[in-house]
């Protein structure tokens, strides 16, 4: 399988990151392609690849003259995104299954008068997908959590959640799932309210969104447990894949097991 | 140091565990006060603590007719309650530091004619305390969180959240974490938002609630930091205690973090 590497900011840590891992990949059957400025790789590969054969693509984006480890610089914030563009279309022409961003700096990006709030936003607009179609999914220690909503206040996403628009996020992460090698994904949706709402006792989300979410997905063929609160489901550990309702409700478990299975 | 076990339903499997539990401190220099009906209490305690000294608070609850291990029974619902309140009565006395509650059937309470939504509701009516002065902390694993908000909709849970219900919460906490041993509690309060708000771009919940709260519980001497991302807290791992906004932000992590590391 081969996966692109992007080397995020060249004056971050990224470029270095990204040498060491396509180097720790080589021989093992994941070919890493690293996508940067061919200047700005090759003192890390000389450095942490000496002898070992990666594969590069050459993207020129940065004036060397901007090339300045450790220095904060609108010309470094560009090229981390011509280099993920790169990316995108490698990844569009069938080149390689998977992007790996390395660190970039959002303060950089900005300064360059580019709109950037994450990777979700920036994939939907590179494929020309509708950006509420794009749902983040982070994967850590076996576990696997899409998020429906993501970065926005508690209230907006309850204003902005829909059985179609849990039912797109399962969709999405049973395909995710499935692109990660489990044939058949079970998904378990959690609840919106604590305990997915007790039944109405704790607010009617619950059966207004995500209960009839759950029914579209199983008309559709998903295997489709829920919804049940959170912190049950994650008790289990039964399904292969969960939709959370809500940010923290999957990065706090994502990185507490991270952490601890580190 | 003493605490008090109540059996909880005598027909369950509460009788068992609390009997086993009292057997294991015997001599460790934590004492177990059994509290429950005599005659539930004695064949347990035959079987499993033969030969040790366990203390026991005899309640005049259960019918002897209505104790049949595995049934679900208003009377035995009713007994769960008054043992419950034998305990809480000797904790106010001074006898007992803590009360450990094994399990209880909400339906068998519920059948008695007993309003029972759980502890945090029965102890604040218990000690004349007002409800909404009364939060629930979880602890497991050395990690503590306490819950401004708890068994609610999330709608409903943001429409009551106030910087003084919060402090509350905070002070709370604090005081609970000292009787647990930390001399000096360092807390830190979990975001309502996604990043606590992202400085009012994803809502403005965190300016006029949070942001406050720790300001009020910093001008009252508690060293409190926040409000940051539950999750970037909980991969920090740098205070002794958390309030918790909402209840999946605190029941996903201790669930997850207690299974892992059980």
């Amino acid at each position: 399988m081969r996966i692109a590497l992007t080397i995020g900011d060249p004056n971050g840590i990224g470029p270095e990151i990204a040498v060491k891992a396509a180097a720790h990949f080589a021989g093992s059957g994941i070919e890493a392609v690293l996508v940067g400025d061919a200047f700005v790789m090759r003192p890390y590969l000389a450095r942490h690849a000496a002898g070992k054969r990666i594969e590069t693509v050459a993207v020129k984006a940065l004036d060397e003259a901007a090339f300045a480890p450790g220095a904060l610089d609108a010309r470094a914030g560009a090229a981390t995104l011509a280099y993920i563009r790169t990316a995108v279309d490698l990844a569009e022409r069938g080149e390689v299954a998977a992007i790996v961003g390395c660190p970039h700096s959002e303060t950089a990006i900005n300064a360059a008068g580019i709109q950037f709030s994450g990777y979700p936003g920036l994939v939907a607009e590179l494929t020309r997908t509708p950006p509420e179609r794009v749902f983040l999914m982070l994967v850590a220690a076996g576990l696997r959590i899409a998020h429906v909503t993501l970065h926005e206040s508690v209230r907006e996403a309850l204003a902005r959640m829909t059985p179609e628009l849990v039912a797109a996020a399962g969709h999405a992460a049973v395909a995710a799932t499935r692109q990660l090698g489990v044939v058949n994904p079970r998904l378990a949706v959690f609840g919106i309210n604590p305990h997915a709402g007790e039944g109405g006792l704790f607010g009617d989300d619950d059966i207004r969104v995500t209960e009839p979410a759950l029914a579209l997905l199983r008309a559709q063929g998903v295997q489709a447990d829920g919804p049940s609160g959170g912190d049950v489901l994650l008790s289990q550990r039964r399904h292969d894949v969960y939709p959370a309702m809500f940010h923290d409700q999957g990065h706090i478990p994502i990185k507490v097991i991270s952490l601890l299975q580190a």
